[in-house]
């Protein structure tokens, strides 16, 4: 792990460095199938699913058989644990619900601003080893309580041709309306054109690789939007020596076990405690089954030392992490001061690894600095807010006379005349 | 114009279809006055603004004496126009304010949801002929609310390098802090890297031709964040027999007077409406300054009829218009059950220049079928949401066998672990 004693300010853009990717290659690629896709629809899929997936299908739709007989794959246990963090993010997604905003802006001038579902919302759920059915829940089920009409899963098939029951489980359960066995750059096209199996969707959600990622930049040339722009995971830890050096550890190497590319960094005014975490994560990477990757990512990762707690938040707020755990006795400095991450964690009884999976928050959150301008998924991000107005007669003419002003003062002369032929009308 | 009736659905497509733009030589450019921002800061802004405005500068940046010199310039009619509509404006994204969102989701497990504002946003407002001060109303009023603690706003310089003095008294009046004479691509690189003169910012807000809106496209490249995706503007009426034909014409034309690619649509249950309007349309394009634009607007503008309510709902949902003025008997058919529109006008004394203008509600508005995904400029595109959770020792004995099982099925054994070494300190 890399060891910074009192960073210089002007150091610090070089400090909090995110590894970069090149993408133009991938463009290339993620553009020929887009344009296949388009114009060939299922067949394409298949075509890539082959490829890439190694598995021919004669149907790319989930059936309902196939999502009764994963029912009982699954462990009553994983069930019960499922249900429960389903409850969680139920309550905590419902109570992000709001009224409709109603005023009177001048006398018989009415506005209301109300919020109204996508209607068509597509989820990318990753393949490989480790089956993500948590963000399932984290995507369906707020799509649901905002009340989207046609809520679609992409998902890759294995080499039976399969998806993996939790996946299938966690789908049926929240409220999913189309599962389809279809994954990568040609999933994420489907949605975007619409085939014979998929229906185009307006906004896709979810995490992927590089190659999902690239194609979902494309997609929103075709006007289509995404949940927000993605890059590696990652957490930055806040501790003082009223933090357990163990629990730190554990919560940086859950970070790192993500991929090669995870970012994680413990910000520290105690040089004891980050020699503390240190030696603890040396001491329990070796105890991990993902061990190699983690590895990898701590060799990147960063203990910054800091003289004190009003240059430890600057620093954090230039970072704006995504993951940011916060074990300090003076906690309400940095929560009420911090205005740029993503999902903050608060307390030694507090891991990521609790909003990653059961607390009730959302863990699709806005990396790579991005917790600057974006929020993470929440229930607005399934919704569009619409504004209504309503003139009456009396309305118009308080504020006609300001309309005609500026419309004229803009040059548009017909934007007034469409107000002077009703006041017109009125005289 | 074009008379449209009972269109086969199978043919929305084409009958809803938007002009579109060929954007790649623009790209080229954008993205080489990109680069050259980037490496040279205020010196390619300046050489742009040569060569774009016809201006040499030698400080881009708007002075006290230069804001204090405009106050003198606006009429008092205008200023007051402009203060009645910013009093709306305010009145209207005020209450758009939110509480945070507090659970306990389960027994000690509080979770958390609050908004914080942008830091750092960028205003974009276009010059020529037409000053659009109303824009800046449009934008500068919530970014205030929201708490932005900085707002720049960059508008291009005329041949003698100013700005048009009702600019300069709506950024000061509407609290930017601070505004610079630059206008094209090159104004929104500069808010993209940050330049001597322009501070970098977070997220770009704000109309443009087609060059500002490939360059705000880039910029997203660049990990900036931008209100929405921009087409030309646009106008869907929906009419029957007590809809004044003499206002929807007025309404169409004030949406036709925008640019030749504007797209006007009415759609009518009545014949009677839908001839009777065309005839206003001609009587008054006449009398109209900028008839030449109007006029071409108006020849691709479309007069659908369709038999019944449910067909035109439905006609509507598809094109997901921008301005959407209900001019029926049966309004609240219309209103409950449009799912895709930016901002709706409803009845006889309702305007759409009046939600340009004054009225209170925002202009920055969803084209080109976004409203099917994205929310107009409203109070929280200045805001970012965050999450919060504390967990105490009782919460993370609640959920932590939940989390356990989930992270194991997924994989994730140092997910597991930094829960379990939690769980054992408590045993």
């Amino acid at each position: 792990m890399n060891k910074i004693y009192n960073p210089k300010r002007a150091d610090w853009k070089d400090v909090l460095k995110r590894p970069t990717q090149t993408v133009a290659d991938i463009e290339r690629l993620v553009n020929g199938i887009f344009e296949e896709v388009r114009s060939n629809g299922d067949g394409t899929l298949k075509k890539y699913t082959e490829q890439f997936d190694k598995v021919v299908l004669e149907n790319m739709l989930v059936s309902e058989a196939e999502i009764e007989a994963a029912k009982s794959l699954v462990s009553n246990d994983l069930k019960e644990a499922i249900k429960l963090a389903k409850s969680n993010i139920e309550v905590f997604h419902n109570a992000q619900k709001t009224d409709r905003v109603e005023v009177e802006t001048a006398a018989g001038v009415t506005c209301w601003q109300e919020k109204r579902p996508i209607q068509k919302v597509g989820l990318y759920i990753p393949g490989g080893t480790a089956p993500l059915f948590s963000t399932i829940l984290m995507l369906a089920v707020p799509a649901t309580i905002a009340g989207c009409k046609e809520i679609v899963l992409c998902s890759p098939p294995d080499k039976e041709g399969k998806l993996n029951p939790a996946i299938l489980y966690a789908a049926n359960l929240c409220g999913v309306t189309k599962i389809v066995k279809v994954g990568g750059i040609q999933a994420i096209a489907g949605m975007t054109f619409g085939t014979e199996t998929i229906p185009q969707v307006y906004k896709i959600f979810g995490p992927g690789n590089q190659y999902v990622t690239v194609a979902k930049q494309i997609a929103t040339k075709y006007g289509v939007a995404i949940d927000m722009p993605a890059g590696p995971s990652e957490l930055l830890v806040v501790a003082d020596d009223s933090a357990n050096a163990a629990f730190v550890a554990s919560d940086l190497l859950s970070q790192a076990e993500h991929g090669v590319d995870s970012q994680v960094i413990l910000v520290s005014t105690s040089k004891s405690m980050i020699d503390a975490v240190e030696k603890e994560v040396a001491q329990q990477l070796e105890e991990l089954p993902r061990k190699e990757i983690a590895k990898q990512a701590i060799a990147n990762s960063k203990l910054i030392y800091v003289e004190n707690d009003q240059e430890a938040l600057d620093l954090i707020n230039e970072y704006g992490p995504e993951h940011y755990i916060v074990c300090v006795e003076n906690e309400d400095f940095y929560i009420e001061n911090t205005y740029n991450a993503g999902s903050v964690f608060i307390g030694n009884y507090t891991p990521e690894s609790a909003g990653d999976y059961a607390s009730g928050t959302n863990h699709t959150l806005p990396t790579n600095g991005y917790a600057k301008q974006y929020s993470g998924v929440n229930l607005d991000s399934f919704l569009k807010s619409m504004t209504f107005q309503k003139i009456n007669e009396q309305g118009i003419q308080n504020i006609g006379k300001a309309i005609e002003l500026m419309a004229e003062a803009e040059g548009l002369q017909a934007h007034k005349n469409a107000v002077t032929l009703r006041l017109n009308s009125l005289k």
